[in-house]
């Protein structure tokens, strides 16, 4: 019996993809398919991030996850920081704004454990470290199962013993951010996600979602036979109708200049996967220092993307971007069943 | 059917170990199993290449591979290089020996692919590179199949239309040189295996060999679900008594005090998966100058495994290294099998 089944019919999890693309109606869509939607509260204050609540629980009644990002205390290099963004400026001078203020925050940490304890989710996932013990607790005291989402074998541990229900392993692979616990060179231990799933599978003892680069049904299968509970995809529902990726952000995704992708800390000071365009080859080393980046290129970021101008902007997704469709997130789900069935047979939930 | 089954029995493919561990016994060990051994001529002269064929085709009358380092011009720039190997003289001076010369060669190239004309074997591949479409053939009409190994899917496309019979997709999880065709930061793409197979399984129409981070029978099965013909293994062989890896290297393997890998062009000038140890943690940037840089370092990495100095001399390993096991080569492959078999069913083959 396959660990998850609780929670979710089938086992496909849509990705939290912070910034726009997994609002309510991408999260709602995918819940009601049967799979497991999921909101991101990343980079929004709390109050936002209820109102989303709200908007989901007005479109499903199926579970659904929250993911949030951990903070992380400011040991940012002032001087590094000012230093790269010195060379933005030609390019926030074209587009006619001012590079925002490299200011530390912490994403509105406490208010949304606080909002997400009082009135809980299904699932409440984290991203970029694990919670103390206690608020894992609280959560789940609250009736919220939570999962942490790791990038290698001793983070993933770390998770398991904090209390975690569940861990999402996030492969090299995977769009946008990578949820190191850190963010040095060392920290990014490059796993991908088959070589993620061994390392961890005979070390925990709680059910593995596995993430990163997953687009097509035989990739869902080939987790599951390694030992996933279920698949975490999010490049794959990124082009829906339901999902709020920007018109410059999808141009991109079918752009013929436009054929691969790279980790980059070019955009948010943290390293995370985007589809590489000139923005990235013209920054090619930025410092470890996020929010401070995130916050001071948030201006370039949203008036580059409103000109319709995707390579001035940031283009998270996976290595395989190019296997997306613009199919409905119900029809993605369905695919991606069908063809894992087609596999693994019907059992398919008792394989991992 | 599976397009490999005219080659071998199982699609347990031994990767080619270059430096030591891939020699005769194990190569002859894995095709005697049902799979298929290879020897890897990389590093080595034409008349040692010939010698270690006779050696196999003592022992076994199966077929097996010789593995080729494809030849790239000399690029490199010598005073970069210079200034990388003043930094290793502390290191040469406590091992008492002094650095090589940073000598660039073409590993014998046109000699070996006489002689694998003359005298074919059943499976000629090659690493770093894809040979012209005249000499695949003139292997192909010798007899021999060739298989290129590449990392990225540019790189696969380019050696199917080359003419090759399969190719070996070389994920970022695997241990030793990457077989990147270039070796600039950009060319090392970070595809994972299953996201590899994904990026490649549509566009080209010759079978394909899985590689990177695989150890276990569950990993070789997510591979062949994922559209692989056949799996190949190297770490998961690196421990066995038939492998010719050295003492130092065999320590290192179940040391405490290693616990992870990365990718460095310390030891060699080009870019390959190892073991961390304080060698490479010491020098952290290395030029891209291949084979200049590792003909410079063989006499420090030889005296230091030598003398055992598991922190002096390159260990290369794959992702999971702590998978291993010291069990002998035929007992690997049957295990791989039996629970590969356990997962996909006795029809295994046919999954692909």
């Amino acid at each position: 019996m396959n660990r998850l089944r609780d929670i979710v019919a089938v086992p496909i999890f849509q990705a939290p993809m912070a910034g726009g693309p997994s609002g309510a109606p991408l999260a709602a869509a995918v819940s009601e398919a049967g799979g497991l939607g999921s909101l991101a509260a990343g980079y929004k204050s709390c109050t936002e991030m209820t109102a989303e609540i709200a908007e989901v629980r007005a479109l499903t009644t199926k579970p659904f996850a929250v993911n949030v990002f951990v903070p992380h205390p400011d040991h940012a290099d002032a001087d590094d920081i000012d230093a790269y963004l010195v060379g933005l400026r030609p390019q926030a001078e074209e587009l006619g704004v001012s590079i925002g203020d490299a200011t530390w925050d912490d994403d509105d940490w406490s208010a949304k454990i606080e909002a997400l304890v009082a009135d809980p989710v299904a699932v409440t996932s984290f991203t970029f470290g694990c919670p103390p013990n206690e608020m894992i607790v609280a959560l789940q005291g609250a009736g919220s199962k939570v999962i942490v989402t790791a990038t290698n074998p001793e983070d993933a541990a770390t998770s398991a013993r904090s209390g975690a229900d569940a861990i999402c392993l996030q492969g090299i692979d995977a769009g946008g951010h990578q949820s190191v616990f850190g963010d040095s060179e060392e920290d990014v231990r490059g796993f991908g996600i088959l070589a993620l799933l061994a390392a961890v599978r005979g070390r925990v003892d709680v059910p593995l979602v596995a993430a990163g680069g997953l687009m097509e049904g035989r990739d869902v299968a080939a987790v599951l036979v390694a030992g996933a509970d279920a698949a975490q995809l999010g490049t794959a529902f990124l082009r829906c109708p339901e999902s709020g990726t920007n018109a410059a952000h999808r141009a991109a995704l079918e752009a013929p200049d436009l054929d691969r992708t790279a980790l980059t800390r070019a955009f948010s000071g943290r390293t995370a996967r985007g589809v590489v365009n000139r923005f990235m080859t013209t920054h090619r080393s930025a410092p470890s220092g996020y929010p401070q980046i995130n916050n001071a290129t948030k201006s370039l970021r949203r008036a580059a993307a409103a000109r319709g101008d995707y390579h001035a902007t940031s283009l998270f997704a996976g290595q395989n971007f190019a296997l997306g469709t613009q199919r409905r997130a119900a029809d993605v789900v369905r695919t991606l069943m069908a063809d894992c069935a087609d596999i693994l047979g019907p059992t398919v939930w008792t394989s991992g």
